[in-house]
């Protein structure tokens, strides 16, 4: 029973018969192909608004590409401590902005307040030897699986714009968070103030799909040279382009983060009544992050439960995630387990 | 009819099959899943010896990989004018390595000569104010279409080892390569003194796949960290490795590969013999360089012919490609239309 | 009266003659001269071992070439979250490595603790996505104007070696850390662990003397070809070389920086006496931080004290800094103003 | 006798003398000095118009500077093959813009024409795999010695505005090229279209002094950070700037590059009615390039003539290059000498 991470399911069986369906007869190259030609309108349509897209095989990637079209090298990153983009992209943010530094702006539950922001970027001063505020960069659903609302999201844009930086939102789970927040694509990218979006499809339920959605469509030929320079322009392109087509036709994407965020939140209600367990952050989308004894985490593996360990010791904090192929008897047999342990 | 190049085509049956099989069900991520594990067993069989690979996107990931791996910032890369590296990359390889510098050795039919290599390393001394000889990257299938003999890689090999450059490989057409001169996979790289092979799939009916072969494991933790923070570490691995998988058993690829030269070589034959064209290098592998009247090249592509066209006038010069999925009837339908237009 | 900052100071006149006196007829360029080829002959008897020197204008030209020595571009720096590679010198450090990351180990009084470099070495585990341990940069004397004790620093120095990373100390003040622990060169240099050293000449009464030292002869031609892509390679080097060999003259250096610290000495002794102000953290060198009533410090900065205010409010925070041309007279009359202001 | 190149002359005393009164008492630092202050208006009387000036220490630190202004990491920079940028800065241009590539234009006697600027720029195309026309560095004087006249560059100032590139002039001798041409510093940069100016100081008297002007001021701030970002921001600036002082003062710089060019001027006279000597270029500022009989060669050095070898052979390729301290005699001296070995 996988509770690992999303990114550890297999494929949506829609999806993968576009790839299937992709993969015969002759198309041209880098792009050129049918499915990609059709892609930037069908985004154009989720966003109500003319949008440039540029498909990557990672999250890293569509991060780092991102960051390199907002911060120059002598520029300053605003991100949270946790942030994926700080924490586990093994200098990518740095490699392709040639040396920008992100700069950590705390806050619970993985959130960075507008406040806070604020100060961080009043704290740098307009002299050469300090690294100029240039962007934030903000992850949603974040890395303590809480949701900023969109008044939140707006409120840093709002920071953002008034400091002229540049807002780029990691949205490897943006269709968890939508789905979190019963908010429309619109409210919750540039209309929050966002200037560009990783917008993920691999976690859930893609093979490999990340998008960088430009809401500024005058930077997409910049953007086009910067995937290329990264290694990251797929010359058999449709294969990744057929699979935002399955990915977003009929919201498949949306009714996918549901049905994950609706296992999560399952599991969650069922784990707050367990003796033993401390739920750490609110569970919002799918992921839940908990301390519990060590007994208990040692007994759900022995039986088969898959989760990642954070911390160690006689308490460990671990973080469990539902994905499109969670299943509701899994949830079930889970707390099953957990009670059992507890 | 696709001539214009092999990336064009679709996938190979048994590649397509391969990734739908891995579809289904929770696989550890990042390389943790069943095919991953495998992968460098099988190609260290291919190689006859242990090889560590690094499975990318693109080509030119694996290229500017290998390079960063070979070249230091300071450093200087020894490629023909005409390498995909030098031309066609958008500067990943500069960027890759921090900057290094490309130094072009020209050589006929896209081959470098061990003697000029070697005459370009001599002509930079040992002065702080030159970039340093650190590298060099072959191309195999070269852009000329031509295939290097290992004789001749072997020659190059051992200039490099004498000056102590590294020795990287661009293999994206690599199996074509080897069907071209009936070699082995290690004759053809390590043997001839290759450190690091960009051995492509992609452009021999896989849906993107390039692999970073290291003939030096000890550099392969190294390796990992610069792929991850290139942005090409894939989260769902499995759906590369599958690939690589289906493409190797068998000999599926080799195959593949003899069929495309193949066709190659009859359309070659064929179009010899036709007034008005010019066959530019030997046709060594599943690529033709020819120039032929303006006329023709318009009618070829009035009926329907794709091809790239090269430079333009009177004379055009073009290149024709074949893929696993040309036919020997597009073949000869080409030859006809080419003597009508003659 | 100048106590902002010891790089407001001008030239000791030895230093200056052996400027002028460089300045007369022809000599080989980039390191030809008389004086450099003396050089590393003259700093490998101050370090009692064989060395390699590289002058460079500027401490952060110093400490980012050494960085790069150190560090590969998925490497992690630990420094001091308030060093001054990581606070004020312009993502430097960030550009020279090709993009490692900096990692803050905090602690008081601007030291680093061993064990909590240790802790914070073994937080980064062997993974892909998490930039690896590779150097560590001390400075000496540190941001907070205390001095690191031969045993501190070997006991960093033993971490790092034991976890294999590169030891860079940032000496921009190194002569005043000798001079305040009566320590050799060699002790607190690499008998103590130390890689590479940032060897400061220009806030020590040079006009632009920083020399990058390595402990390590084997690595020194690969240095070269890095300054001089750092465009730190001058042409006509005689005249910082000549810097060089009148700041060492007789132990010039060390005399100079015994003053400054003598001067710091007798004005904290005054300062630790007058009511209103706070010190706080020990004056080992020639810097001393504080904090006073706002009056008193408008107060002195009227009658023409020059120093740096770190934060506003009732009660700042000032740098007080003496060099090689304040005299007692000034001390005594800071001293004075200070009274009648509190 | 020095004429192996002008930077292995000695310090002109006008601008000495300056240095020696800069070295008294404390200044503001990082640029806040009186000279520093001054310095901006000083040059721009000089360019009759608002300029922006950033001092560094070395050509290759301006020239880097300077293009990373202009071209982005996915950028090309046009340069003549011979170019210092190309071919002896150790990869530096590369360093500071991210990787851009140089693309050398080919042209006689060391100039780039305007229609072959326009046919290399015409030849790139609008696709994402070949890095993007961005800027162009020329030099002045070039690197075989000769000037472009004011409509030269005009003339490639109109291609590289009609084509949105950057405009990098490489001045490390630009007096010499001003007094070669009789032209105003205006007429020779911003008049011609020149975007950013390398204004060398050494070579022609100076210790260390080169300096990045920019002629859009709006785009100070940003250098700023990228010369700090570079190590290149001098805390004890007033040292540098002092020099530029001098060095202005009564066209102190522009009467010593006459001398330096009439000197050259004399060689070339005598030199080519000498049997065996053929000069190569024309000799229009201090630089003389030429082929003379091995014989020759080696009685010049054995006589004590200093000067840089090209070529090796029977016909050695020479450089003589005249200084601000070349005498009459010395010049006379080395005529005597060549007649006497030819």
């Amino acid at each position: 029973m996988n509770f690992a991470s999303d990114n550890l399911a297999g494929a949506l069986p829609e999806v993968m018969d576009a790839v299937v369906a992709a993969g015969k007869g002759a198309q041209a190259a880098y792009g050129g192909d049918e499915w990609t030609k059709r892609m930037d309108k069908h985004l154009s349509e989720v966003f109500e608004r003319e949008v440039a897209v540029f498909l990557v095989g990672t999250g890293s990637a569509a991060n780092a590409l991102a960051l390199s079209m907002l911060a120059p090298p002598i520029g300053r990153i605003f991100v949270h401590p946790g942030a994926h983009a700080q924490t586990d992209e093994c200098n990518a943010p740095e490699f392709f902005t040639g040396g920008a530094k992100l700069h950590p702006v705390a806050g619970e539950h993985g959130k960075i307040k507008a406040d806070d922001l604020e100060a961080a970027i009043k704290s740098v001063g307009k002299d050469p030897h300090w690294a100029q505020p240039a962007a934030m960069s903000v992850t949603q659903v974040n890395e303590a699986g809480t949701v900023y609302t969109v008044d939140e999201l707006s409120a840093l844009g709002d920071v953002a714009k008034r400091h002229k930086l540049g807002f780029h939102l990691d949205g490897a789970r943006f269709a968890n968070a939508l789905a979190a927040k019963n908010a429309s694509p619109a409210e919750m990218s540039w209309k929050a103030g966002v200037d560009i979006l990783s917008f993920g499809g691999t976690k859930n339920g893609c093979l490999a799909l990340e998008a960088v959605v430009l809401f500024d469509k005058a930077r997409a030929e910049e953007m086009g040279y910067r995937r290329m320079r990264g290694g990251h322009l797929f010359s058999k392109m449709r294969f990744f382009s057929a699979q935002m087509e399955a990915y977003l036709k009929g919201d498949l994407w949306l009714r996918t983060a549901r049905h994950s965020n609706a296992m999560a939140g399952r599991l969650a209600e069922g784990l707050v009544k367990t003796p033993g367990i401390e739920i750490l952050h609110a569970v919002d989308a799918n992921e839940i992050f908990l301390t519990l004894p060590v007994k208990m985490a040692d007994g759900l593996e022995a039986a088969g439960v898959r989760f990642y360990r954070w911390t160690e010791g006689p308490r460990p904090m671990i973080r469990l995630v539902a994905s499109f192929e969670t299943t509701q008897a899994e949830v079930d047999a889970v707390l099953a387990l957990a009670r059992r342990f507890s």
